[in-house]
C-alpha cells in the first residue's frame, strides 16, 4: 500500500464518469504530479477525461491555485506605478507585445510581460527580441523589479520558477493530444498570470486558421474562464476576441517582425498593427485608471518610441544596430489581376516555420531573419505579376517547402467583399 | 522528424475529435506500442480517448486482429478432436472451468482452456489448480497438444505468448483507469481466444455487483461486441448472460472452490455450480456438433471425474492428495432468524481477497487454504446464533478487514422473495 492519500486510478474514474474532484484531491493531484508521485501516463489519461469532462469553476479555480502553489509568486507592491499585464493567446505576425509594452509605460504604467518563445506555426516574444543584437531575456528578480521602475516596461524570461506543474503538464499534454481542453489551456495560462502578481491583465484571445480557437463561440469560451479566474483571483481581467484568420500587419518572423514594431513606434506601420496595439493599451489603461492618456496620442509623440529604446538598452541590446537580414529570398507571383480576398493564418505561419523562423521542439534554434513578408493584405489591389509575398531564409533548401505550405492559401478574386472588424467582441 | 509513417499526436485528436482511424493506422498504433515506439503516456490518452468515443465495428476488428499479429498463434487442426473453449469474464466463486473442462472433454471433445491468474477480487484458475499438491500450469505447445488428444482437456498457461500487445496493453490500461471499455474489453479477451486456435467459444458473461459488467445492458453490449467478434474470424461464439449478484457455490477462495469442484465432479456440489456447468457443457457440445451427448448424464455417470483425475495427474497433480486447510478460522453468526435475502458477491470476493486467496498485484503469491465458505444461499432459511460464513486463513490478523468488507453485505429478511434465473439471456 503507498502512503499516498489517494489512488490516482480512483480520481481517473470519478473524472470518467463525470464526478466533481474535491479540493484535497486537487491540491494532491497537483502536488504528486509535480514530485513524480504521479506517472506521466496516468496524469495524460486524467488529462483526456478533463478533456470529455471539463472541470466545474470550483475545480477549475482549485487545479489553477494547486498549480500556483507549487512555484514562486512574484510582487510588485514595491513599485510606483500600477502593473498591467497583456497575453496574446498566440497568432501569426503577432508582434503586438513589442511596441505596446513601451507604449503603456509611456503613460505611467509598469508593464511586466514574462514572455515564452514559440513552438509551432506562431512565433514568441522572445525568439523576435533575440534578433537585436546583444539583447537578453533572462533577468534576475531584482533586475525586472529595477526596470520596471526605472523604464516602465520589460519584456523578459523571470528568473523564478512560476507554476513549475503547468511546464510538466503542458509538457505532457503536448504529445498526448490533450492540449484543446479549454479548463486546462485557461488553468495554464491564469496559474502563470496569477503568480506573476500583475494588479490587472488584458487577454488578446485570438481566433481563426492561426489561432488555436478556430472559432469565436470558443474564443468566448475560453475568454470567460480566463477572465473568470483572474477575477475570482483578484486580477482585473479582460479579454478582447480578435481576428487571426490572416495574419496581423505584413510580416511573420522574428527580425522582421521587430522591424515592422519599430515602424509602429514611429508613428508609420500597418493599419491593423496600430489599430490593436492602441486598443490594448486603452484597455490595459483603463484596468489600471489611467485612462486619461490616449495611447494614439502618446504613439504620435514619440515618447512610446523612447521607452522602447531605453527597454532595449536596458537589457543589453543596442536600438540602433542593424538587424539581420536573410541571405535567400524568393518571391510569390500574383498569377492575375484583381483584390487579394483572402490570405491564411496558418499557411503563412507554417510557411515562416519552414524557412526557420518557428522551431518544432523546444531545443531547436530559430533563424532571426528568416520568415514571410506580405505585400499585400485581404482587400488590396493585385496585379499579374507583381509580387505578393517575399520569403526570407538563411538556407535556401527550405524554400520548397514554404511554398508548399502557401499552395492555395490566398485567393485573388475580381472584386473585394468587406472585412470583418479585426476586434470582434470585448470580454470583462 | 522521425521514421515512423504516423504521429501519434494526430492519430490520438482524431479518435478525440470522434473520427475512425484507419486500417493502416491501427496496425501501426499496436506494432509500434509493443516495440516501444509510442510512449505509454501517449497510449493511456488514446485509451482514454477510446473509452469515450468508442471504436467502430470495423476499426475493433482490426484492432483485434492487429493485436493478434504481435504474437504467436496455436493451432490445434492436427487434433483428431473438435475443439472449444469457454471463457468467463470473472466472478467471485466462478470454479466452473474446473468441473466443466472434464466434463465436455469426456464427451469426445478437445477443451483447451488458456487460463489466467486473479487479480483483485475474482480468483484465477491457474490459482485454484495450483493448490493441488504437484499440479503444475506451464505446458509447452507439444505437451499441451499431446494432453488435448490424449486426455482431451488442458488447463494451461501457454509457454507461446499469444498476443503480447494485449499483456502490454492491459498493464497500462489497469493503471489509468482505462479498463472499462467494452471495445478494449472484448479485443483483449478475443484477441488472446482467436489466437489460440479454438473452432468454438462459448462466453460466460458474468453481470451483477461481484462483475465486471454491473448491468444487464453494459453485459449484453459487451457479449454481442465478443460474438461479433468471433464469429467474423471464423470462431464459432455463443454467449451466455450469467447473474453474479451472489456468489456461484458455496466457497470463494483456491483450495475451497477446487474441493467444490469435486464436489459436483462426484455427482453433488451446489444446484447453481450444477447449474451453470451443465448449461455451458450444452453450449460447448452443440458449438462442435456433438450435442447427442447430454452432459448432465455424463457427470452423473462418473465419467467427468476420471477425466477430472487424468487430467490432474498429466500436469503433475495427485488427485487424491489433501488440499490444504487454513491454520485460522473465524465464522460469521446469523443475528436473527429469517431468510438471507441477499448476499452481495462483491463483498465476498474482497473478503476472500483479504483473507489471502487474492493478489493487489500480479508478483504477490496467494494463500492456497484462504477464503469464505457459505452455509446459507439466498433464499434460504437461517436462524439466530448459526454461522452464515466461516473465514478461513493462514494468517489471523487478515481476518478483521475481511470482516469490515462483509458489513452490509447480506440481508436477512423474515420471507425470502423469488430469486431471478441464474442464466439471464444467450447471445449468438
Amino acid at each position: 500500500m503507498s502512503a499516498e492519500p489517494y489512488e490516482i486510478v480512483d480520481l481517473i474514474r470519478i473524472k470518467c464518469d463525470g464526478g466533481g474532484l474535491k479540493d484535497e484531491q486537487i491540491d494532491w493531484l497537483i502536488s504528486a504530479f509535480t514530485r513524480d508521485a504521479i506517472a506521466d501516463e496516468q496524469m495524460s489519461a486524467l488529462a483526456m477525461a478533463i478533456l470529455f469532462r471539463g472541470l466545474s469553476q470550483a475545480e477549475l479555480s482549485r487545479w489553477t491555485h494547486a498549480m500556483i502553489d507549487t512555484g514562486e509568486r512574484l510582487d510588485f507592491s514595491s513599485l510606483s506605478r500600477p502593473t498591467v499585464d497583456k497575453h496574446s493567446t498566440g497568432g501569426v505576425g503577432d508582434k503586438i507585445t513589442l511596441p505596446l509594452a513601451p507604449l503603456v509605460a509611456a503613460c505611467g504604467v509598469a508593464v511586466p510581460q514574462l514572455a515564452g518563445r514559440g513552438l509551432g506555426h506562431t512565433g514568441g516574444t522572445l525568439d523576435k527580441l533575440e534578433s537585436i543584437p546583444g539583447w537578453q531575456a533572462l533577468l534576475t528578480r531584482e533586475q525586472m523589479l529595477r526596470q520596471l521602475e526605472d523604464v516602465g516596461a520589460v519584456i523578459c524570461t523571470p528568473g523564478s520558477e512560476l507554476a513549475p506543474a503547468d511546464k510538466k503538464l503542458y509538457a505532457l499534454r503536448d504529445v498526448t493530444g490533450t492540449v484543446e481542453s479549454v479548463p486546462l489551456i485557461a488553468s495554464s495560462i491564469m496559474s502563470k498570470k496569477i503568480a506573476e502578481g500583475t494588479e490587472a491583465l488584458v487577454l488578446d484571445v485570438k481566433v481563426g486558421s492561426g489561432a488555436f480557437m478556430k472559432s469565436p463561440e470558443a474564443a468566448a469560451e475560453l475568454a470567460q474562464t480566463m477572465v473568470g479566474l483572474g477575477t475570482e483571483a483578484g486580477v482585473r481581467t479582460v479579454a478582447l476576441l480578435t481576428d487571426m484568420s490572416t495574419p496581423l500587419g505584413l510580416t511573420a518572423g522574428n527580425a522582421l517582425e521587430v522591424r515592422e514594431a519599430v515602424e509602429v513606434l514611429a508613428g508609420g506601420g500597418p493599419a491593423d498593427v496600430v489599430e490593436l496595439t492602441v486598443a490594448l493599451a486603452r484597455e490595459m489603461l483603463a484596468a489600471v485608471g489611467r485612462d486619461d492618456h490616449d495611447p494614439a496620442d502618446v504613439l504620435a509623440s514619440g515618447e512610446a518610441m523612447d521607452v522602447w529604446r531605453a527597454m532595449i538598452a536596458a537589457q543589453g541590446g543596442d536600438p540602433d544596430a542593424k538587424l539581420p537580414v536573410a541571405c535567400q529570398t524568393d518571391v510569390i507571383i500574383a498569377e492575375i489581376d484583381g483584390v487579394l480576398w483572402s490570405l491564411d493564418a496558418l499557411s503563412v505561419g507554417i510557411a515562416a516555420w519552414r524557412l526557420g523562423a518557428g522551431r518544432s521542439r523546444k531545443e531547436d534554434p530559430v533563424q532571426a531573419s528568416a520568415g514571410v513578408e506580405l505585400h499585400a493584405k485581404p482587400g488590396d489591389p493585385v496585379r499579374a505579376g507583381q509580387p505578393l509575398m517575399t520569403l526570407h531564409t538563411d538556407t535556401a533548401e527550405r524554400f520548397a517547402r514554404a511554398r508548399e505550405a502557401l499552395i492555395g492559401a490566398y485567393q485573388i478574386a475580381q472584386a473585394a467583399e468587406d472585412r470583418g472588424p479585426l476586434i470582434l467582441e470585448r470580454i470583462g
